[in-house]
């Protein structure tokens, strides 16, 4: 990659995923390096699970799969945009975005799938 | 605010700045506490600067300020979603989004001010 990402102290960046065809933001993860290369050169979004501690295929075991249309960076290259075709939802919870609720606790955003069914 | 939120060790959370109305992601930063508390008092975006360490109303220098549509949190809730009407471009750079290069150094996102003029 031409853009020298900063990974900052903790060797890690933030990244946004938003959905190709809708334009809704999907979740906020992290990368590291080898996230970023598989990422790359997969065509499928990874990260890094900072609570498993370990290398993370968003829907490896869900099915719910982030093939990527585009990877931004931001311009302090310190954090990044993977544009992507999500498959079910990006959500555990069984929504389509992460960002399915207010301040208020309202729910706002479209539940796609039963957690129970696919966990 | 109902949703507790989580600010994590250092009393940040990251903070996703999406276009109102084109659903262009536009920057992400931080906000602590006190600028989660000031963008909702105020309708207007506040972070936290981590370069300057102190509180941050976007585009107080620049006037390219963000009204705010709505605030949204994540399953984790420790990630917001600021929904934004952004006067002028977001990125210092003078682009709309900081997001206007891929991992490759191209530039595809659209200029639409002069920094040397801005600032």
């Amino acid at each position: 990659m031409d853009v020298d990402l900063d990974f900052g102290d903790d060797g890690l960046v933030p990244v946004v995923a938003q959905d190709a065809d809708s334009g809704d933001v999907l979740m906020l993860a992290y990368a590291d390096r080898e996230a970023v290369e598989r990422t790359r050169e997969t065509g499928r979004a990874h990260y890094y699970s900072r609570s498993r501690d370990e290398l993370w295929e968003k829907g490896a075991t869900s099915g719910h799969t982030q093939e990527i249309e585009e990877v931004r960076v931001d311009c302090d290259a310190d954090a990044l945009l993977y544009v992507v075709d999500q498959t079910g939802g990006a959500c555990h919870t069984g929504y389509e975005s992460c960002f399915h609720r207010t301040l208020d606790g309202d729910v706002v955003g479209e539940k796609v799938f039963d957690p129970d069914e696919t966990y």
